[in-house]
């Protein structure tokens, strides 16, 4: 878990991933030689912050966010959110402008609601604060901010180790209003001819999807997969005997909207451990369900 | 209306629309003999559950979406909304699962509006449910759920009849956010050079808009078309002498959506049949009012 | 301020830019012989209502939209917004239908917010009604209805005098939902390579941004722009010695839309003059503000 504790320490807000696409390429290329097959790299210029990584001949591509939540200093003290963060006055926050760095707290208006932040001194406008990373691991659980989604670049990270044939994308913005994966499944698909996904994220303990029980296959979101699809996928994983839960929400989205609505015909479904604490600095996982996703994502890269 | 009913009777959710593909690929083979121009037919792979038909030099293309409303069961006995169907307790539900054929029904909370399902066991989690098809028809009138959009289908069938140049697109996802029209309206521009769009789909009765009348030429939903090419068309039906009525809404939206916001420059205009009871399982239309929209597809693919 | 005068007078709501685009269109035949570089003009057709003007080697392009908000006519003397309009009882709109020129009054109901006109008769159903432009000027300031976004077009107009390299694209649709830049993007990141986007508009002034006190560089509105692309520009700004301000806010949205979710990769960053009185007919900007904004994209379209 080492690697996870090094990613959910960099601060990555949507629009600034830029430090973590420089580790994440420090990795790989410290990393790769081990790796069962070596990847073509993907990034820079046209790939703005993003990563492709293309194994052999991809017929399916992982897509995991790279950003995350945050909060965005307007004037004065105010904040405004990067995303969806919960509030809670208290929850600690890091950043740096002009002056230096910074650690200061989170402060939620009990009427209004309003975000602001305590420092002893004004943060440049414009700043970008994240959630101080408080690591904690135990014999069955991780516990820190931003597993939602260092978790799903974690999971996509190792299964570079066995992949042989297959595309891993490392994608931006997914946390406020999507951007990036517009131009990398338009890329994908016209340079390999590649249209089935597999979404690398982390999604809700909620009364039917319960910690420990297995990796998440979401049947629906905000968003509906096209069914036989999701149905092949279904009895890979039954095939396998790799344990999973199945998920049906209303709400809810992920990088896979970009892939629906885009001009590519994407297949696609959302595979993730389940968390709870859902965007808060405390987000908690089974370390069970990480362990399945994971073998999934290797049973489906082969299969699929 | 032997078509239009065995059309309603097909469940065909937005995300699993297989079987009315299969459907209509059926009915094309076997009635195409007796249509004036012989179409190309472009379905399965990169189309997905998608139809395009190509007949001789295109200008104009007709979209119908083959999707309808419906519910996906959630955890217990909960539903969640596949679009936007209206919700009232007793209405029939009819699907399958594992177990085998459901006729179930609808049960709405008084309280919270929140949906569940009436039935003698538990029905698999995921399993979609649509509206039991009790088709009606009249001297006048024709009654069922999902004319919206089988109708709109319908239409397009029999426009292809006497077809001589021009698209007729089946798409899918229509009532749940979209996301099959971006690649359809892609493939066709950049293939046929295609930019020219008539909706074929099925609109309401309101304070302006009356059975009855004459097909609907819709100059705005949430969405405004290029003011130019609506313009045309109602030069044209008034040439042509079709009974319409003119349509103003400032809500409300349909496949025009994802040709608006696509990455090519497409001209639109929704036209389609006002219904009442709209997406509940008592939708009714008018016979003159297909009537009209039939004659009006007719002129337009002639003249646009 | 002449050319700033004409193009607020001429009406564009968002769907029917036609009457702009050919005023522009002849301002650009009658001025080109007295820019810098003379540039080739895109358009009609498949540009729609929109015109991209490509100088030299382009590296960096504008974007200014035409349109503009207003209403349209429903049902008796309903009215349906386009786009945001302030409303107002008293304000005047102008317009035209099948008896003539229009020139009525909008009223607003008390109670309900509906919207309706006060006229001596029915005006067609679909007619467009846009503000009244009353224009007024002082030593200070200029004051209209629609300097957004004939402003950021003024700005654009300008820019075209001294430019060497670059693209200047008018777009349609932005106040109601987007719909060219989608297509402009794609185009000119296709045929140029470019994917460096300024958004040449006009923006709110708050407790952060103040009249007078120079152009407005939005860090974020609702969606975030990458940190990178925006931090050059800040660095431009400030050794160049031209008087800006920073935005932060967590509404809003521009053509940059369109460029964030399309499928090319494109930087962007919205520089404009700040208004007070927005999506009213009393828009008013500082002229300090239009100078500044002006020698930023002369300076920026020389450095990025």
């Amino acid at each position: 878990m080492q690697l996870l504790h090094a990613l959910c320490q960099i601060p990555a807000p949507s629009g600034n991933e830029a430090n973590l696409t420089e580790y994440l390429l420090h990795y790989i290329h410290r990393s790769q030689a081990s790796w069962r097959t070596q990847p073509t790299v993907l990034a820079g210029g046209e790939f703005q912050d993003c990563i492709i990584l293309v194994f052999g001949q991809p017929r399916t591509a992982v897509f995991a966010h790279l950003d995350s939540i945050g909060f965005t200093v307007r004037y004065g003290r105010e904040l405004v959110r990067i995303g969806g963060p919960a509030a809670e006055s208290g929850y600690r926050l890091v950043g740096h402008d002009s002056q230096g760095v910074i650690e200061c707290t989170l402060v939620v208006d009990d009427e209004t609601g309003a975000l602001s932040y305590n420092y002893h001194r004004n943060i440049d406008r414009g700043t970008e604060l994240t959630f101080f990373c408080d690591f904690r691991e135990t014999a069955t659980t991780v516990q820190s901010c931003y597993l939602d989604n260092r978790l799903g670049v974690w999971n996509a990270l190792r299964l570079c180790e066995t992949l042989e044939h297959g595309i891993v994308a490392f994608s931006c913005w997914e946390e406020h209003g999507g951007g990036s994966v517009a131009y990398l499944a338009r890329y994908i698909y016209e340079k390999y001819g590649v249209r089935q996904a597999l979404i690398s994220d982390i999604t809700w303990v909620t009364e039917g999807v319960q910690p420990g029980q297995g990796v998440v296959i979401s049947l629906r979101d905000s968003l509906i997969p096209r069914r036989s699809y999701v149905e092949r996928i279904r009895r890979m994983a039954e095939a396998a005997g790799v344990p999973h839960q199945l998920e049906v929400e209303g709400s809810g989205g992920s990088d896979a909207k970009e892939l629906q609505h885009g001009a590519q015909p994407w297949d696609w479904c959302f595979i993730g451990a389940p968390e709870d604490n859902v965007h808060t600095p405390h987000e908690i996982v089974d370390k069970r369900d990480i362990a399945s996703m994971l073998a999934l994502y290797q049973v489906l890269m082969q299969e699929l």
